[in-house]
């Protein structure tokens, strides 16, 4: 026998999470599954590894981790509430409702929520020693990794506002920090641009892209594809991938969800609803320009209503 | 010569301090204008006159005044922004941007944020004595007005989430609170509806309508369009209307943006766009169905970004 929810949110990050504080506030019996799509992302999902959050409204300045862990106390403050740190493998329709398979359990949802978010995106192959040094000076997150280079030299890999913010991160503790980007000039929120202009370790190196890693047992530094300061070869102790993320909607789109060219999951802005009824999504595996903790959280707001409009209508 | 703003916002409630913050981290020169629409209300907006805020996710629970608070702290931590208690009495296209009037300035916006919000709906005309007893026992706002009747009788009139949260913080002072609801069942949230239906205080009366509000100095009772316990008079302290809200839209319809049939601004609700370019809209102003202060505070911030990305665009 199943255990049986109004409301499966799959994916644990405050678009999740939210959602399911919102549900119980509903009424419906929620449950929430983290570590979806072999993320291996903890509850709290992908803000927990900001250092500093100072745009959701309400807080001036709080650590990510601090932000998340607000919401899920929030979400947990409701019985109606269970979250539980498992991976989702299937999604399938059942009857009147959908069936959610994970590692450890089977459940029945009434209505689903996919709030699965979005994970790094990898070097390209044509980089030469991109995947050999994963994980050997080859990392994703400045701030989980950032206190390990101090008084080191790294380097960021992309221009948006995202790589911006880890190079300041970094600043904080390495000694130098380049930023390599491919085109003419990082796009960086404006007070992110002028910190990075004032920081004097950091250094943004345009127009350049990142041909080969090399090192020994460890990352010794990158190869370029132009010359900066007359050479090609650039000594570093770290690299900090952060050229943008793969948006997780397998699941969805293998339920017969409508996703976009970029895979995000197509909703109605007003209601969170997805092209299939008692299907929802929120947050960055959602199709929309601007992604921040604020919209995404709102938008599992809306999603938890829309499902207890959804279930309401259903009888 | 007018002063020169990137982003002039019209409405001064958490949507528009929220896009406040936002502009002003984007670079953005913001000015808030409060008290917009003669509405009186404070900057915070009509949260202010919320008692328990439960659903803003990352807070458990404050005060409506508290969120707000937190919000314009958060807006006024950036030099960027300026908030002045300003009635707006016009908006009109002005060069390439647009021009604010205001009792007491004149302002020049690049870009125009309306997060004017709504105002309580009052009696109708038919209902007698609806008007002469306004502020003299009938009132809108509970969480203000609720602490006059201690060890009173008062009545909530309308059927709404609201309305039942009314009858809720009225229960804390008065000894008897009715709802009076012209259906038969309110649309209370399930949390609510269960709290009321524990509280031995409260009593509603469905499919009722007041047809006479009576008193001499001050309300002495209600008539009621049909007997309820035998009879259509109720004895009363106070009245508090809770009928909905009206739209205040009138200066954007004026401006030439368009409108639906409740009188919401139409916006794209990915970017917050309105129908005129360089004019945004965000909050309870804006069509959806869904509207809660988490949803104007992420339209806020999204139509923060929006401006930002159109003077970027024209240069």
């Amino acid at each position: 026998m199943k255990d049986k929810y109004d409301f499966v949110v799959i994916g644990a990050g405050v678009a999740g999470l939210a959602a399911g504080m919102y549900g119980a506030r509903l009424g419906l019996k929620v449950l929430v599954l983290g570590s979806s799509h072999g993320s291996e992302m903890p509850v709290g999902g992908v803000i927990t590894t900001t250092n500093l959050v100072e745009n959701y409204p309400g807080f001036v300045k709080l650590t990510g981790a601090e932000l998340a862990e607000n919401i899920e106390n929030h979400a947990k403050s409701y019985e109606l509430v269970t979250i539980n740190e498992e991976k989702v493998e299937k999604v399938s329709k059942s009857g009147k409702g959908f069936e959610v398979k994970t590692g450890k359990g089977d459940y029945f949802g009434k209505t689903i929520l996919f709030a699965t978010g979005t994970k790094w995106r990898k070097l390209p192959d044509s980089v030469k020693g991109g995947k050999e040094f994963e994980n050997k000076g080859i990392g994703y997150c400045a701030l989980c990794d950032g206190p390990l280079y101090r008084g080191k030299r790294v380097a960021v890999i992309g221009g948006s506002d995202s790589a911006a913010k880890d190079a300041l991160l970094l600043a904080e503790h390495a000694k130098k920090v380049y930023i390599i980007y491919r085109k003419e000039k990082i796009r960086a929120e404006p007070i992110n641009l002028e910190r990075i202009e004032k920081n004097k370790k950091i250094e943004v190196i345009n127009n350049a892209n990142v041909v080969e890693v090399e090192g020994g047992d460890f990352v010794k530094g990158v190869v370029l594809d132009k010359e900066y300061k007359g050479k090609r070869e650039l000594g570093l102790d770290g690299v900090f991938v952060a050229i943008g993320h793969e948006v997780l909607s397998e699941l969805a789109e293998k339920l017969g969800v409508k996703v976009n060219k970029k895979k995000e999951i197509v909703i109605d802005h007003k209601t969170a609803e997805t092209s299939v009824p008692g299907v929802f999504a929120a947050g960055d595996v959602a199709d929309k320009p601007f992604k921040q903790a604020i919209t995404g959280v709102a938008e599992g707001c809306t999603a938890a209503w829309s499902a207890y409009e959804f279930i309401k209508k259903e009888g």
